[in-house]
Parts: C-alpha cells; sequence; structure tokens
C-alpha cells in the first residue's frame, strides 16, 4: 500500500480515514491535527505559560514533546501517585516517573515533580477508600494540577486526553443522560476565579495515533496499564466502541465532532457556582468551606494516621 | 426462585429490574406498564377511534389483544407489504395475513387489509431501488396507516414499537447526533394538519416481555424474521445492546426514561412545514406537491409498468 500523499510505501493505515500514509506524511498530518485543535479552540498562544500534565504513558509524553517542538513555553508535571506493583512498592509510578525525568533531562525541559503518597500518606488511588480508585485518583490530580498552575502563574493546564476518552465518557454520559458531563465535556475549559484553563490538544487523535506518534519520533513512555485497571464500565465501553468502529469506520471522530457542534447549540456550559474559598488551600469550594480534594483528604485522616484506612492490595 | 409478588413458582426472570415474576403478577405488571403509558402520555381514551397497525408478528399482536381486552375502540389494519419466501412467492406476507385474519375472527375484532404488491405492482421493500429495503417499507406503510386513519376518520394510530426498537434507533440517532430524529423520537406524535396522532404504548416493554405475554395469554403471531433482514447496522447496535444490558441490566430502560427528561428539555418537537398538499393523494407534503411516498411511487412507476425495476431477490 502507497502513502496517500506520496510514493513511498505507507506505514501506517489509518482506516477511520481509508487513509495509508508513509512516516513523514503521518507526523505532518499528526502536528497539523494539534496545530488546528490549539487553533480551532484557542487554547494558548506562544506567549502563554503552558503547564502540561505528563504520567509518562503515550498520550501525554506525546503531547509534551510536541509543545517542546513546536516552541512553546512548557512545563511538565509530574505527579508521582504512589501507584504500587504486584510488591506493593511504588513501582509502577516510580518507573513513569523516571521515564520522565529522563525526558526532561534529554530535551533540556523543565519538570515538577509532586508525591502524594510523601504528602498525604497513601496513594492517590486508595485517599478514599469509599470512592472508586480512578474517582479518588481523579480529584487528587486535577485538585494538584490546579493548585499548582495557580500558584505558579501558569495560564492553561494541557492534558493529553485523546478521542478513545472522550468518545468512552461520552458514550457513559449519555447512556445515563449525565447533564452536567454533558455540559462540561468539551477540548477547553476556560479560566474562572480560582480555576486555571484547561484544554485537551489532542482530542481529535486516537489512542493508535498517539502511539504511532510516540513510536516514529522515539519519544519514550511507560507501556504499562496502572493496576487499578480503569472500571469494567470503561473496558465494556471500549469493547463497544472497538465494534462500532470496525464496523462503521470513521464513526469515532464523527460522534465527537457532530456532538461538538449539538452541544454548542443545545448544551451550554454553565460558570461553576464558587461558594468560596477552602480553609486549607484556599482553592476554590463549590459547598461548605473544604474544597473537593480536602474534603475528601480531611474525612480520611484519621484513619490514614492510625493505619486503618490505608491497606496497598493488588 | 419465587415471584416477588407472592408464594408461587417465578415463570419469568426479568433482569433489567432483578424481577423474578409468576404468570399472573407479569400479566398484571404488563397490562400496568401499558396502562401506565397511555395515560402519561394522553394517548387516547376510551371514547377515540384506534386504528392499530398490526403486522402479525408479537408485538403488534400483543398491543391489538390487549387493546381489545381493555375494552377500547379498535379496529387493525394490516398491509400485506408483498414480501416473498424463498421460492418467490408472497409467503412471509400471506402467512402473517393468515395470523392476522384468524386471530380478528376469533376476536370478533375489526380488520381492514391493504395490499401494496395489488395496488403498486411492486413488494413494499422494492418500490424503490435506491434505497434500503427497510426505507421504501417504511415510507409505504407510514403513508397507508396516515391514508387510511385519515379517510375513514380515526382518532389515532397505535403501533407495536417495543424498548429494544426505541434504545436501537435512539443509539444510531446519537452515534450521528440526528437532531430532527432526536426531536421526533417520542411515545406521542400529536395530529398536525393532514396527520394523524401515532402513539407506541409498548415503548417501555422488552421483546421478551412482549413474547412472554403473547405466549402466555396464547396470542398467536407469525415468528419468522422479515426476509429483507433488517439492516446489519440494526443488526450490530442490537448486539451491542445485548452487550450493555447484560453488562448494565437495566440501562435499556433508564436510557430511554432519562432520554425522555432530556428531550423536554433540550429537543422540542418543532411542528412539521406544511407545503401544500400532495396531487395524487392530497395527503400534506413537505416539499413539492407529491407526499414523500407519491414523489417515491411516481419516480419509479415507469420502471414498473416495463418490469425492469421490479426483480424479487431472496
Amino acid at each position: 500500500m502507497r502513502c496517500r500523499n506520496c510514493e513511498s510505501k505507507a506505514q501506517i493505515y489509518l482506516r477511520s480515514f481509508n487513509l495509508p500514509l508513509c512516516k513523514n506524511h503521518f507526523i505532518q498530518r499528526y502536528i497539523d491535527t494539534v496545530k488546528k485543535t490549539i487553533s480551532k479552540f484557542k487554547m494558548f498562544s506562544e506567549n502563554d505559560k503552558i503547564l502540561v500534565a505528563v504520567s509518562g504513558g503515550k498520550d501525554s509524553m506525546a503531547l509534551w514533546y510536541l509543545l517542546l517542538k513546536l516552541g512553546y513555553k512548557v512545563t511538565a508535571l509530574y505527579i508521582n501517585l504512589g501507584i504500587g506493583n504486584e510488591k506493593g512498592e511504588s513501582g509502577y509510578s516510580n518507573m513513569s516517573e523516571k521515564v520522565v525525568r529522563e525526558f526532561a533531562k534529554r530535551m533540556g525541559a523543565d519538570l515538577i515533580i509532586e508525591n502524594v503518597l510523601e504528602k498525604y500518606g497513601a496513594p492517590a488511588p486508595l485517599l478514599d477508600r469509599k470512592r472508586t480508585p480512578c474517582s479518588a485518583c481523579g480529584i487528587a490530580k486535577r485538585h494538584i494540577f490546579n493548585s499548582i498552575a495557580m500558584q505558579r502563574g501558569y495560564d492553561v493546564v494541557a492534558t493529553g486526553h485523546n478521542l478513545d476518552d472522550e468518545v468512552t465518557a461520552l458514550l457513559g454520559n449519555i447512556l445515563r443522560w449525565d447533564e452536567s458531563y454533558l455540559k462540561s465535556q468539551y477540548p477547553v475549559l476556560h479560566a474562572e476565579d480560582g480555576f486555571a484553563k484547561k484544554v485537551k490538544p489532542l482530542i481529535f487523535l486516537t489512542e493508535k495515533e498517539n502511539l504511532a506518534f510516540c513510536m516514529f519520533e522515539g519519544i519514550p513512555f511507560h507501556h504499562d496499564e496502572c493496576p487499578f485497571a480503569q472500571g469494567a464500565t470503561n473496558i465494556t465501553l471500549k469493547r463497544i466502541w472497538a465494534q462500532i468502529e470496525d464496523f462503521m469506520p470513521g464513526t469515532k471522530y464523527r460522534f465527537f465532532r457532530e456532538f461538538l457542534k449539538f452541544k454548542e447549540k443545545y448544551f451550554k456550559l454553565e460558570e461553576k457556582k464558587i461558594q468560596g474559598k477552602c480553609k486549607v488551600c484556599n482553592q476554590p469550594t463549590l459547598a461548605g468551606d473544604l474544597c473537593t480534594f480536602h474534603r475528601m483528604i480531611e474525612k480520611v485522616k484519621n484513619k490514614i494516621i492510625t493505619g486503618e484506612h490505608f491497606q496497598q492490595s493488588y
């Protein structure tokens, strides 16, 4: 199979677009897609200070690399979530941290590292045993991204969410007709009092495209899945998407693109109803005098201190 | 397993509701569901003249039987679509017609029969070879339902659409974010100039529940699938729904119920933009001087007459 744009042998076939491409034209298309996404949704400009949230996985590493390559003012934030391996050590997180540190060194890039286990006494997914691991971990990550961005004056937080993440979340939200999520699911969340602007420049690229970009560009990444496997619901929904896409190639992309049009017409995002400031961290609260993260943390603090709450089990 | 409501042995288990029921309590719940649907959506009252569209399949036969049993003023309309068997005879439609005729006789019920092949020279699914069989057949059926209802002064047309039909269509419409379908998908379509009121009293009952109701009540029905198998898309979407429901029982029901709430808030149905009257049948037209059905018919009329167009192939 030949590349659609030149005479070279195709090195990747994007079935969703019936598009065979050589390495160079794939990379060019990938970069163009990211540039168009940044510009269309007014994500940031060359003068903005960007904090890119990196996990060490293929998506966020591709994003970090590309933003550096495009000459943006980028600092990476790596949060060591304290997630372990089967031996109960923080092996998973420490391995990701190693990948991220080495890459920062190689690229001469700015990197901030935060450590959840050291700071809060438990791995992020286990901070609140009444929540699912992904829910507790998500709250912790969003809190830390936001507080670092606000404290250190970044203009925007960029994350590596890809198209597969978005359509999976969107299908789940639609099966429940979850109004608040349908309203907030968007490539950009604008800054509000106490909340940094958040953007997803890879939102129109699939997992497969991010993986290929890393391989072609020699970007290192941590291959393992988080041992707190994503909820069974997400796995089911991803399997379902694979079937839909297999049967009707291009549906993922069209579904998300048309959703955005639909949303602009019907589901306008309302501003968050901020109640006050958190008495611990001074970030905005949506209810009471603690932010979501510190409400979670305060609830389990005593248990963590006495060791009752936290027992890592893999 | 015992019935949830009495000491009898359960004869059916509704997994979506984790509900084991004996025959009597199942039938009672089934009838209550239909009654509630009719009343909640103001479908019709005991004074209305109801035209129930029957195909001979389990859903419409269950509906016809129940409306008769509940004492409504019901006339059934059976459309012989001219659909054949593998021998090229109109066997499929003729077998359905036999089931319907015998049941009408047994129940002493009013029945109108229309015959597409005799009247238009081709089986309904083959009236327009540029459309999919289901699309052409759907246009023909809707046209005939509406024209009989309007000509003979029925207050409402009732069809046997079930929950599986609705969630399959809804998922397909959402994957395309098809605005006009999302707006018109509802248990009731109110009468408009030239269009009869249309209602779906079984919309909260699944295929399985309709089948069980027919079995328990001894209602005859034609078991075979239409040889113009429903499009592969529908089969794929039904398979996907089976997986979702298997993994998260009750999702079909909740998805449709929540959609209706969402829809009331966001997707208000607009009135049809009627342009005039069809010069052939005097029904309303949405564009030009022919209704959708007669636009289709006129286009293929010559071909049908010369025999070029129509060749039944199974």
